[in-house]
């Protein structure tokens, strides 16, 4: 099942906030074995939108898991660039405009607010693509929204982490069917003493002879005058029960300390 | 003048890495008045690599900045995914190799290694497209790479964020000329006591009347009770002076201020 990721905001672009929400959602993602195969980072353009998400519709994705514009300012377009792009028009989605009715409820019985009126601002915010799920957001105003478009699931969050992270929680990750995925089991080996470029052949030749494994290096530089570098080894469950793993593991830390000076720590 | 990052590293995508470099590479890039269009985040993938590289060859940016895959290992591919998508075939760069030989040198001098010698995995970090021009790399081995490509520069960058950094601010920053560029000044409004719908219709209404100013609010949630947005208003600075940008300040601020039991500090 493949996933591919877009993040939509000027600020990402400009450099004033990092990214976070990418990381987040590949992290959950991939805990449950899901591979995100690629993630754009785009501005808040409607242009920008709508090529991105063509790209993403023509390609081999099963879901595309979009963050970020879906408030109540001008410049939050995700879901009316969806609607052009897909030829879906937004309307009121009732469940959306109850959810946002509730919240705003909830807030003037916490006197956060005094009270409150439908403005126009605020009915934006239940304006969806027609047939849209919205997902219920337990955090903030803005529902997400599911969008089932020919094979393909479009998710559609906030882009305040807090929100985005809450939904993906509650209202994605449970419907997600994970039963016929082939797991990923990963470990991290810190290996100190050796260059990368010493390190390169050795785990060439390690994985040259053995299926489903892959081995990265992360060189971590120099410190105290010795080079540390992480190795992080990702073995596909299927194909790898925990003792093999284990064995594969021992085997890797041997041909590793074949040269001298090399400490290998799990 | 128009830029596009693509960051490369299937950690990136595992969430096991947070990707600090692009937020670092936008950062430096607005700080001098550059517009970074779009970013793409792929795994360590020929076939993707090829294809993101096609599509910003054919995309209307100036700049192409890549991160990662300069390495030694042979999931390190970004060069040879140039050289075949640009028909420019590897070669060893004697600049490139000199680069590579003085910091092993350097390496044996500190003690940090016994001896060397330059070995295929060693080897590889010199192997360019034709007519490359290597950036000489002050943290680590690999050095950065700069090809110029019909009308665009691309700029290979290693994903070790403190040896991307450094080549950025030494190699690149300074050969992008910035003489003729329109910048942007921003300043930062904290507003309390207000939701971000209702703050959207005044924000609307200010910027509708006024050419060549951006205003993005970003919610920072319910702390004490009370809602906490963030304003950032971007300028093009060759339309404002700084009185008028202090002027305009101003005069938002008394636009927001006639709703009651909001606070707005600069």
């Amino acid at each position: 099942m493949k996933f591919e990721i877009i993040s939509i905001g000027n600020e990402l672009l400009s450099g004033r906030t990092l990214n976070s929400n990418l990381q987040t959602i590949c992290q959950k993602l991939t805990d449950i074995g899901c591979n995100v195969s690629r993630s754009y980072v785009i501005r808040d353009d409607p242009a920008e939108i709508s090529h991105t998400l063509n790209l993403c519709i023509s390609s081999d994705s099963d879901w595309i898991i979009i963050s970020g514009g879906l408030g109540p300012t001008f410049d939050d377009m995700t879901l009316s660039c969806i609607s052009s792009a897909l030829n879906l028009p937004l309307e009121i989605n009732d469940i959306a405009l109850e959810m946002i009715i509730a919240r705003y409820t909830d807030l003037v019985k916490k006197n956060i607010i005094e009270s409150f009126s439908l403005t126009d601002s605020r009915k934006k915010m239940s304006m969806l693509p027609k047939n849209s799920i919205p997902l219920k957001n337990n955090v903030g105003t803005a529902p997400g929204v599911l969008i089932k478009y020919e094979n393909k699931n479009i998710i559609c969050l906030p882009g305040v982490p807090k929100e985005m992270e809450s939904i993906l929680i509650n209202e994605v990750l449970p419907t997600i069917d994970t039963s016929k995925i082939n797991k990923i089991k990963s470990k991290v080996l810190y290996v100190a003493g050796i260059t990368e470029s010493e390190l390169a052949p050795i785990i060439n030749d390690f994985i040259s002879n053995r299926n489903n494994l892959y081995i990265k290096s992360h060189p971590k530089g120099i410190s105290n005058g010795v080079y540390h570098i992480e190795l992080v080894i990702s073995f596909q469950s299927n194909d790898f029960s925990d003792s093999l793993i284990n064995s594969t593991i021992k085997d890797l830390i041997t041909s590793i300390k074949i040269k001298t000076n090399i400490t290998v720590d799990e």
